[in-house]
């Protein structure tokens, strides 16, 4: 599972830290969280090409969220996109969607599908599921948990040998989950593969007061992405404006026991973003303060 | 006069040149043509600060021209900009402004205002009106002509005294436009000043074939900002599109005896541009062409 992390910034960018976008690549699909203005140039400067993705979750309506849709969806209409683009995101989504086309009267040359998501909603993908989460930010605002479908078990041919079944096509048969028959036995493959594995979990808490839905939803993931707007000095003016710090962030991680943090949603205010990463780390060490454009792999344990 | 190139992109950006938007900076007032996705950051990038802008002026309803005004009032909003901010645009322009602030569901904390221009249409400022000049591009796209007002002519200081004025607050007297009494004779200030002199000009085309009303209204320009989107090799497919070549560009400024033409709105598919200025520079030797965030002084002649 790669990270690309196309914006990190709070609500205004700066020459360093675009608006918030986060690229989820696992496999063959992309996944797009959350959207700020610039993002399809984010894109261009990065390996990623944004004509690759499949899906684009917001998790609120403020614009440094899900400006940049409307941009790209222009831009992969210039380039000649025929598959479709799904949209999700809280109330609000609609009007962007409908926007992106009607303020720039183009025409659009591929399907444009939104839905309108509360929280509970499961969204299926082909190997993968996004859940949305209520967070503590908006009256609607979502945080995502994506996680990747369990993988089959893992298969123990010297179980197999055990029972009869000769290496060759029908270890092949077995690992892709369908029965052979030995000698008049059938050989299930439950009976030679271990318990399913847990895929690759990935929790966004878009903007957020710590919150304990999101906590909960986000248990056991491999990376936690949480806001984390300013550090603890700030506490009281981020948290009035439904923000965390960087410590709350660490704390989230913790209690998730997520197993590596990155920090975003940086406020445009910290130039030395050390403070933010300390307080992190003495709460929880695997915090991490990317960079914009920073691609990180995520590997299974 | 300053001109500073914040995009000079075509319709999609690249890596190197966003898309549209012209800073002018002219003594105390400074104005915004176009305003594709991202200028907020390109500002930021640059010596100019976008909460010092009066007016905005959208020369067409394509989203590369347009789009980043939803972020711009944004974050003026955060920055706690307080005075108006003045949008101006052809049909359409309303629901940019009304979506800027709709969208993203937050209170505007200063007026913002727009207008609807159709052609000859004068936006009057202090010291300085803007002219929406017709384009060839979409039904109601426009250019716009930004014109100093005339400054008053050059006092005479050897008339004035030839006609009895004692040097020192008489002189100033008649330089700011005041008549002075000498010896029961009045003298007005036309009697000791030239002719009134030109202020500065400059011809902003917007996305354009090459178009006869606009190169009228451009005659005589200090600088002509002129759409070359491709070179003339790509001259039927550029102009198929409602664009121009960078030598019908050149053609326009020749034809409209500007004293300096530049070329933006460059097609994404040039990384070498020196064959649309070359083509230029053939027609119309005082062909520049701009990367983003240059920022060039218009002197007077």
């Amino acid at each position: 599972m790669e990270l690309l992390f196309l914006g990190t910034g709070g609500s205004v960018p700066t020459p360093d830290r675009n608006t918030m976008a986060l690229a989820l690549r696992n496999g063959q699909h992309m996944l797009l969280f959350d959207c700020g203005e610039g993002t399809q140039r984010q894109f261009m400067r990065s390996r990623f090409s944004f004509m690759r993705l499949d899906r684009v979750f917001i998790t609120h309506m403020h614009g440094d969220h899900f400006l940049g849709v409307l941009g790209l969806v222009q831009s992969m209409n210039f380039s000649g996109r025929e598959r479709p683009l799904e949209l999700f995101g809280p109330k609000g989504i609609e009007d962007v969607a409908r926007q992106s086309v009607m303020l720039g009267h183009f025409e659009l040359c591929f399907p444009l599908y939104w839905r309108e998501l509360v929280p509970g909603d499961v969204v299926h993908g082909d190997g993968y599921s996004v859940t949305a989460v209520p967070t503590s930010h908006l009256p609607h605002s979502l945080g995502y948990v994506y996680e990747e479908d369990e993988r089959p078990g893992r298969f123990d041919p010297q179980k197999a040998k055990e029972m009869g079944v000769p290496e060759g096509p029908m270890f092949s048969r077995l690992q892709d989950g369908r029965p052979v028959v030995v000698e008049g036995r059938t050989i299930t493959p439950d009976q030679v593969m271990g318990p399913p594995r847990k895929g690759m979990k990935m929790a966004y808490s878009g903007d957020t007061l710590p919150d304990k839905r999101f906590i909960q939803a986000a248990k056991g993931s491999d990376a936690m992405v949480h806001e984390a707007t300013t550090d603890s000095s700030l506490q009281e003016k981020a948290n009035q404006y439904m923000h965390s710090t960087a410590r709350q962030a660490a704390e989230a991680a913790s209690q998730a026991e997520a197993r590596r943090l990155f920090l975003v949603h940086i406020s445009g205010r910290y130039e030395d973003t050390s403070s933010l990463l300390n307080e992190a780390r003495e709460v929880f060490p695997e915090s991490y303060l990317p960079n914009d454009l920073d691609l990180v792999e995520i590997k299974r344990q």
